[in-house]
């Protein structure tokens, strides 16, 4: 359970430090920096008060999702996007908006709509003056890589109070060390914390262009709760369920489901994740199409799979959840015929090689590992392209 | 047991079409071919019959292990070494022979010195008015890729007599499959087949150059004799031993060590082949000091050696070898320091991975793989890196 203090950190820059790729540059606690900005609330004429979701690290998942709420909300006037966009993005996006081209219908937020912020602090700042709750953003949307997962606590510290709901859609097993950071590190309370699964291909082509090739689902399930009796590991309670529902719902260019359990929809994602980032990194990045149309590495992967779901079931037992909760084995096989789909996709971690960029090792690829071994389970294979994929990643320092 | 006949092939040519890498160039059975060479034979003079060493695919190991046999007895008027060499590499050396550069001394065969053919067929025909013995070379060094095992009996057919050793240095499980194309599709006939293991560094840094840089044992064992009352595997006689050791012991730089188990001396090499071969390969073709330098992949290679010491070891005990005969545990710590030692060296398997040139898969990697699987032995960290090798081989097509 999330502690209920909100303190100060006085850490903040020190700690922000250490996360040197997420502020590379632009941050600030000067109120009358230049990356601030004053928001007019969309509901200011109003008695209503306005609804706020922060979009945190908007890259090409956290554009594409924020955008399409952004597009779902903009003719009313209720509720408020705003974005949090880092360096050139930030900066190209101030002058020239988000562009998504998406195979579910293209979409532009102009320069003029766009609330983009270059800090956290920023956009805190931008709404404090409107009304008591002065920080209140009802959700904060994070969708960073798993890399800098260490610095989400401090960087969405300032946009959180006990009524945030906090949604990460990022990749791995990362809800543990999440909760833990921001329990004990942060103090930091909220009312919920989302786990979401973005099965969907979507790349930032430049800064401010992002391009949706593919649309899955977005699974998103919870964390944590602080309206849960029991504050055991993904409970939750219906009005958990009703906020994230309320949320997406009208969002109709996306197809949303919500996870009764978390931990299957983490493993369920790892199901595709393991096999073809996995595979992928470990022949030195190679687009999903040749995974899927070499025998030899089709037969691998569906291996890969294997081992992911009985990692996945095991780890779902030792939970205590019952076995109608187990991943079924057709999920291979439907993630198989998914990526049969998909082209020449360019996996995340594929193109963080290239780019020479961190790589998302730790929670993406070696907690699962991790977790097999304390497990008992033989995961051979994975093991071997994680031996590998650290050995590119210590080679080339992608940390 | 081979078979006695010796029998013309009328297929020559067309088999020949069938191994394109191995005669881009210059192949011809006209006898008046600007590359055939009358051989003057260094006991002419003598009434005492010459010794004939024939080494074929003298490329960076068999120019290195013909060049030292030629060295150990080029003052004595007994032996002559005639060197087989191919396309470019025929052309340079007629020019200016060869030239080595070797941890244990260098040596120039001079172009004077050098007998060199572009055929196989023009090396017998060199020989063949010396005496009534035509054909008869006493020894037959093959030192060709395992890619070209195919090609072997065809190339050796014109150099071999029932009265011939022929000494395949090569990497991989090749006997099986030598002997059976020698004596079915070739009915050759031959005094003995030796397979050899070679333990050390050796690249042909342009044609007629080699460099030799780690300098660890040849070690020699017995696939097949003529002699042995008992045609089961790697039987061998006495003669067979004392032949092997008559050739090598003179040759003082080479360490040299005769093998009593071939098949177990198969796998020994194999336990430094597979996981380093094999790591550097999947990995995109990196040197074997990223193997043994990186913390996972040297963990990788421990794994592969005991996957290959398992079946090698279960191998054996098929065939019904004792206990004593099994690899010992300590030959994966002696493998991995022995790579400690070697620096940047760059796999057989790699150069050729870089070079887009045929690579070793079948008998390196994949002959290995079968083997466990009917030997029920789990290898699924080899199977991983071959999945991995094998989809480089089809997508650069390096067949």
């Amino acid at each position: 359970m999330l502690a209920m203090h909100h303190q100060i950190v006085a850490l903040s820059i020190l700690l922000l430090g250490l996360a040197p790729n997420l502020f590379a540059s632009g941050f600030s606690l000067d109120v009358t920096s230049s990356s601030s900005k004053t928001h007019k609330s969309a509901a200011a004429d109003t008695s209503e008060r306005t609804s706020r979701i922060a979009i945190v690290g908007a890259g090409a998942v956290g554009s594409y999702y924020g955008g399409r709420i952004w597009e779902s909300v903009r003719c009313s006037n209720s509720t408020d996007v705003l974005f949090h966009l880092r360096n050139e993005h930030y900066a190209h996006c101030v002058e020239n908006g988000i562009t998504v081209t998406s195979i579910d219908g293209n979409f532009v937020i102009s320069s003029d709509e766009l609330l983009a912020y270059s800090t956290t602090e920023d956009m805190a700042k931008s709404v404090k003056d409107e009304d008591d709750d002065s920080h209140a953003f009802d959700w904060v949307i994070v969708a960073l890589k798993s890399s800098s997962l260490d610095a989400v606590p401090e960087l969405i510290k300032p946009l959180t109070s006990p009524e945030t709901r906090v949604l990460v859609i990022m990749n791995g097993l990362i809800e543990d060390d999440l909760t833990e950071m921001m329990r004990e590190e942060q103090g930091l309370e909220c009312k919920a914390v989302y786990g979401g699964m973005a099965l969907i291909c979507s790349n930032r082509l430049s800064p401010g262009v992002i391009d949706h090739s593919y649309a899955g689902k977005l699974v998103v399930g919870v964390a944590y709760s602080a309206d849960a009796d029991d504050d055991g590991y993904c409970k939750w309670v219906e009005s958990d369920k009703k906020a994230i529902m309320d949320l997406f719902e009208p969002v109709t260019p996306v197809p949303f489901e919500f996870e009764d359990n978390l931990l299957r929809g983490r493993w369920w994602k790892n199901c595709w994740n393991l096999p073809f980032n996995g595979i992928s990194v470990a022949m030195g990045g190679i687009t999903t199409d040749r995974i899927v149309g070499d025998p030899s590495l089709r037969k691998l992967a569906y291996k890969v799979m294997d081992e992911t779901i009985a990692t996945a079931n095991a780890d779902l037992a030792k939970h205590g959840f019952p076995e109608e909760d187990y991943l079924p084995e057709d999920t291979r096989e439907k993630m198989m015929v998914f990526t049969d789909t998909m082209g020449a996709y360019k996996p995340s971690t594929m193109l963080d090689l290239h780019a020479r960029k961190p790589m998302e090792v730790k929670y993406l690829f070696k907690t699962a590992l991790d977790r097999a071994t304390k497990l008992g389970v033989p995961v051979p294979h994975l093991e071997t392209l994680v031996s590998q994929i650290e050995a590119f990643q210590r080679h080339y320092k992608l940390y």
